[in-house]
């Protein structure tokens, strides 16, 4: 009792009550620990997040941890949120979306991804339940005017099928994935490698403030942290992990969408992609997914729908195709309708000749073929019909 | 030998030296039945060309083959070919290309195709060992700018890699493909639906003659013949069965180039698909392929001697992709790589937290990143370098 209470001595004050308390924790842990860091996640995930603080504050656990302890302080981190009109979640509350939980978990031929200690959240949406029914829409920053209005088409076709659409608030895909899905009234929901707080890029402030007003905006670091390539990569493990799949609108031979279909793949989640024309490199990287089997060819809202299992609700439409007058004829049939003549008229030897069938045969299929109006009688002889 | 030369008395006079002579017997058959006559074919693969005709003359075998005996005059079609500056090609002849006998066994999942009774050529190029390493390049006959641009550079770069390359001598993708080949004095071979001797379609007719001339046409029906829709779509089966592999550069959702390739992968041959883009109906079959698992993705001629598995010659090389300051860096290298400022300078505590890592782990990264010319010292602390 004694040595608890002179350890608790040496805890920043900041700290102290997050060692009770595992929302606290967790938000001190988010601040502690780079978003990714494989070994904290696993510590958190053994033995809880306030006693994984406790050994990092008595010196056990790896130095890294602790070179960032005096400015941890999640007390303030949480009124920031709110100030900014967001809130925390962790593991356990209603809102957390259980989806996350399969980063904790071994993913195919690899090591757990590692989940989030905890989630920064600013905007009115239900996260768990906005995200329940999500597809990522996701792809290149140097997007092109065809990318952009692909992912503008699946996004509203998305929406339209009562998805919510996720993607990463940055510009090109992701701008327009947002943008589209916002305009017919859908959900939308950003997730970013810095603090909610923050309006990164710039660019994007406008459609990030309406994601606050109107969808949501994620992160797993806390209020006023600043974007950083590695917090870009680490946080399209959350994209893929918080939808039922992803699909690469656009995405050139090395873009950073393709770690978020990896992530995917390694969660079981399907991945899809969106070819273009060969001779535009912002869809080489899509086109690098369908060759080497790690992506679906998508082309359709409604293809991705299907992709993403929604077979109780709607399934794939048969495509609306032209009918042709000889849809239908079996290869023989074929053969003899091929051979009436458009003008004019052949008698039924001759049609027997030019078909290659036998008389009793092209009797038969004349018999019907005028029933379905592709033949005429005429004269003593048969003509090509003119089906209405 | 009474009966059997009454039997003769019966048979044309036309037709009799086919009884005894394969060559004839075949081209007897190639106007007999139709292309892609399966009970045609199996009767011919079973008994031989001549005792086949002997059948039908003597009044078994389908009486659809008889309607047309008395049309039937082998050496006619034979002196007319030759006129065309044309030839005769079976079985057994050295020209005959193997992999047509493919056309006789099983298919994937289906019975035989049937392999073509002989084949009519007129052209200087010897059939069978230009076709030994080929190419098919099939597509919409309505094709777009792009598709001709894709295809012509598809055609040019299999012809730099040593491919014939073979199509079907039709508007649109068909010629880009012939076209773009003999224009960087390439090899390349028409498959006909129609007797060699004839151009069509008519606005192709240079390009026929020039093939005629440069290339090879081929034909399983005989001179004079017409093409009707029928001999158009059994003649794909020996466009894949001519070649290792078949590409549809462009193709609308019904396109009869997908027939190709449904022949081909029921002969076990490569096929592959160009991607385009997802709003021009003119690529909706090449993605329906690529959806259904049909087709791989090719976008250049190197991916497509890959997928016809030109292993031995050339292997796909790495693409050559720009190269970044920040590649081949570990994760930590990454975390700590990016905490350095671009201007001013951090300490190593400084850059401790903000990597969020030990400070001998830092330590030891920046000595490795000083010799990488990524990291600068400066005054007491570190910027960032930049490398040459």
């Amino acid at each position: 009792m004694k040595g608890q209470t002179s350890l608790r001595l040496q805890v920043p004050t900041a700290l102290r009550p997050a060692l009770d308390d595992d929302r606290l924790a967790r938000a001190a842990w988010s601040r502690l620990a780079e978003p990714g860091d494989a070994a904290a996640a696993r510590l958190v995930s053994e033995v809880g997040a306030p006693l994984a603080l406790e050994a990092v504050v008595t010196g056990r656990g790896p130095d890294r941890w602790r070179t960032r302890l005096a400015d941890v302080d999640p007390a303030v981190d949480i009124a920031a949120v709110r100030a900014a009109g967001g809130r925390l979640v962790v593991p356990g509350d209603e809102e957390w979306p259980t989806g996350l939980d399969d980063l904790d978990r071994d993913t195919v031929g690899d090591r757990p991804l590692g989940a989030p200690f905890a989630l920064w959240l600013r905007g009115p949406l239900h996260l768990s339940d906005t995200t329940a029914r999500s597809a990522a829409l996701v792809g290149s920053r140097a997007a092109t005017g065809y990318g952009q209005h692909v992912a503008s088409e699946l996004a509203t076709g998305l929406v339209d099928r009562g998805f919510t659409v996720v993607s990463g608030g940055a510009y090109g895909i992701d701008a327009a994935a947002h943008r589209s899905a916002l305009a017919v009234g859908g959900a939308s929901v950003a997730v970013l490698a810095c603090g909610v707080d923050r309006t990164y890029p710039s660019g994007n402030a406008a459609l990030l403030t309406r994601l606050a007003q109107e969808g949501v905006l994620v992160s797993e670091v806390p209020p006023g942290t600043t974007p950083t390539r590695w917090r870009f990569l680490e946080r399209n493990r959350l994209i893929a992990a918080l939808t039922r799949g992803t699909v690469v609108v656009e995405a050139a031979w090395r873009s950073g969408a393709l770690s978020t279909a990896d992530r995917a793949t390694r969660l079981m989640r399907p991945v899809g992609a969106v070819p273009g024309p060969v001779t535009s490199a912002a869809s080489s990287g899509c086109h690098r997914l369908l060759r080497d089997g790690g992506a679906v060819c998508v082309t359709s809202a409604e293809e991705v729908a299907e992709l993403l299992g929604d077979l109780g609700v709607e399934t794939l439409a048969p495509r609306p195709v032209e009918r042709r007058p000889f849809d239908g004829l079996d290869r023989e049939e074929l053969r003899v309708a091929e051979s009436l003549p458009r003008r004019g008229s052949s008698g039924l030897e001759q049609l027997a000749r030019d078909a290659g069938l036998e008389l009793p045969v092209v009797q038969s299929i004349l018999g019907r073929l005028e029933l379905a109006g592709l033949a005429e009688r005429i004269d003593d002889g048969w003509r090509r019909g003119t089906p209405n």
